[in-house]
């Protein structure tokens, strides 16, 4: 019968050990296929161990798979010749496969910030400055809101550069525009039906997807969204951003937002959430008001991030909500815990109060715009310049760029990378593709690197016709 | 009429200057309640402005209720005289009301780190290598379910200390388990009935009904949940902490374990969700084998935390998602952004490949073992010790004391409020009250200072008669 010694059993318990002898025995084959283990009582009395520790190890070798049970007959070693023997490769040297992405020579889609672009010896210092000095208050559980730091710094900052008026109170904090769109859902009601742009940025569209709720897609014209679509729409909710709207580049001007407040405001259940997720980066003239803050009904939920401002690897984003509504979400809601770390929402609250941000803003303002400015200097000094029409509105990190070519936009896109370009068109961002507008490339260049802009643009230009 | 010289509006739009203009003139009474203003053609000629420029300021001077409209007559300054002029006081100087809590002398209902038990240092200087040797990746985005080197280390880390052998790939990295908890729904369907146990977290009820998920709660015996009220009950989910059931502390012996898997292995749609979320406290014997690590089938989604090895205050949860919810994960999901940032995903990861956090793990338990032993010490010297029972498993940060009382639990609490202690009892954990058992502290000893325990176990005793 099957004899194991538990003196080298060190920390398992007997089962565990008894249930890895097994195990070990059959992987080597001392155990073959189809061979009969003793009963569970015959082993016990044998090992002079419980009947349980042995039942233990059998149901474990059973449920993994290593042996079998034939009623009334008994336990016999399943055929493992075809099993993958995982446990025998160490885990270290496992390799991870990774999806492996395309490398680009240039990527126009993609925002990400060099490293000379994110203020890190700052960052570090007051991260440094946090740990030491707040070592008390970061053991703290946060408000689900976010710390009171953070959102005084937010409604201050909100107050100076926005023109924005809100108490600490109305603010949450959140690890993510993403995240937040999800506590909207729960707190507006899933059966609300949202109303958002078409194009647009896609990922909206899929998150109310991804989490069932009824959406209509509503056309843009010149100055956004069309109200009267709108109207007929029978939408609750308009979820769009006003200031800069993605990929289009669209300003909705002051008479069309109050058109939109309008709206809002012939229903009880109706809000606009307003997304200004790259105003700091308004290039040329004043920024618009926000809607937030000629708001009068309480009807608008303005979001904003940092990782546009920052880095879009930093994950803390914020909504303001209406007074209302902070009511709902602190009686339903504020079991949450907050999704950004102590540490991170501490010092970004440092760094903003003291003046981090708005310098840090005003240095990234004038690198975008020389990169703008060597983009479409490059653009226009293109031999086929004259096939193309660059579509901007001064606003933002992107603009479109209209093609006259008889390819497809699949085409185009291929060919771009072939050319080593990342480029994405107008019609990827429109959910009904019957409607999209081909040939219109959208040119982010906020992730270029500046001596690398005129060959990417000729590569991408020679990737048109 | 009104004259407004356009010499000093710096970097003002035109119609921002005359909105702040009139705006003053309004709130400094110059215009008072009631006065009519010129139409917009006739101030736009008088100021040379575009009567555009006018329009825009007299709406926005409408939306903050500065002024109204008579239809067919004209605009009119509003009475202001009951309004707040929020604006004129300045931004800092407002004060922030954040909601008082009462300040406990012990507390044994919440969980908080003391700064001397968290690795303030190593952590540092983890975070400073990690911001010079690692900032290029910094600024890449990180894939939706974490940055690889994390995933590694938390399969590693799963490997050597729980037993539970899975892939990085089939790791999700998400800021707190009660986000992985929103991303399982969207994973598994919002049509699934997930069975939830009854006593149990509380977070996990509410969660489930803010995203109108409907829920059934299981009672438990003294094995854990109920096999044949779940088989009975119509759920497709169950979502339990088998290793040590929270508040009653239970752990779920092996052989109920297999009836569990066996139950999710009845239909296609089933699946186990096993919160591991104290594993690594569990202060006497080895860790029973996880589900996870005896699961056949991929039916099992292993959930664990670093909020609860670390500090609360860090957000970092994973979940192991099986190989076919995996590639539903990356079809359907993994456009979300990854809710930690890069920062602390590479921190963790090299705190937890350099052996920091098991050192840390150990460290902590033989500081919570002392604090028990700390605890129980105190609570036997008490003169009305009979009257009470103390019901542990050895297992956990936490264990019951029943009480021999005629207090209902109510009172009990206000009472230990009254003597400066915190307490929650095993009732407030049932969702149906009338099944819950009355008379049941729960003692949470990982947030007390050493010193004070024997002083707040001579308050909380008087507070129970």
């Amino acid at each position: 019968m099957l004899t194991y010694s538990f003196e080298n059993k060190g920390s398992d318990s007997l089962y565990e050990y008894l249930y890895k002898q097994i195990k070990n025995d059959i992987l080597s084959f001392n155990l073959s296929s189809g061979e009969k283990l003793p009963s569970k009582r015959a082993l016990a009395k044998h090992l002079n161990i419980s009947t349980i520790t042995v039942e233990n190890a059998y149901a474990q070798l059973m449920a993994e798979g290593y042996i079998y049970s034939v009623p009334k007959s008994g336990f016999y070693v399943s055929d493992i010749t075809n099993r993958k023997t995982e446990s025998s490769v160490p885990r270290s040297k496992k390799e991870s496969k990774d999806s492996s992405k395309p490398t680009y020579f240039a990527d126009f889609v993609n925002n990400s910030t060099k490293k000379e672009n994110f203020p890190f010896s700052t960052w570090n210092k007051l991260m440094r400055e946090i740990m030491s000095d707040y070592s008390e208050k970061l053991m703290v559980r946060s408000p689900s809101s976010g710390v009171i730091e953070l959102r005084e710094a937010i409604s201050d900052y909100l107050y100076q550069f926005r023109g924005i008026d809100v108490e600490p109170e109305q603010i949450i904090v959140g690890a993510g525009t993403e995240y937040l769109y999800g506590l909207i859902i729960q707190l507006l009601g899933r059966d609300k039906v949202y109303a958002i742009e078409e194009p647009g940025y896609q990922k909206i569209s899929k998150i109310y997807d991804a989490n069932r709720i009824s959406s209509v897609h509503i056309g843009l014209d010149n100055s956004g969204i069309d109200v009267y679509a709108l109207e007929k729409s029978g939408a609750d909710i308009l979820h769009i951003s006003p200031s800069h709207h993605f990929p289009t580049g669209i300003v909705t001007p002051i008479s069309r937002r109050y058109e939109l407040l309008s709206w809002a405001a012939k229903s009880q259940d109706r809000y606009i959430i307003e997304d200004d997720y790259d105003s700091e980066f308004r290039l040329l003239g004043k920024p618009i008001p926000s809607l937030q803050s000629i708001d009068a009904l309480d009807k608008v939920i303005y979001m904003n991030t940092f990782s546009k401002s920052l880095t879009s690897t930093i994950r803390i984003s914020y909504m303001v909500l209406p007074k209302t509504l902070i009511q709902k979400y602190n009686r339903e809601l504020n079991f949450y815990s907050c999704t950004v770390s102590n540490f991170e929402q501490y010092t970004l609250a440092k760094f903003i109060q003291s003046g981090y941000l708005e310098k840090h803003i005003n240095r990234m303002r004038n690198y975008y715009r020389t990169q703008r400015d060597t983009v479409l200097g490059c653009i226009k000094a293109q031999p086929d310049f004259s096939k193309t029409t660059i579509k901007e509105e001064n606003s933002g990190l992107h603009f479109l760029l209209e093609v006259k070519t008889n390819l497809s936009d699949q085409i185009l896109i291929e060919n771009a990378k072939k050319n080593g370009i990342h480029i994405s068109c107008l019609s990827e961002y429109y959910y009904h593709k019957e409607y999209a507008k081909e040939h219109t490339i959208i040119i982010n260049y906020s992730g270029l690197d500046k001596e690398d802009i005129p060959k990417a643009i000729s590569r991408l230009y020679s990737s048109l016709w």
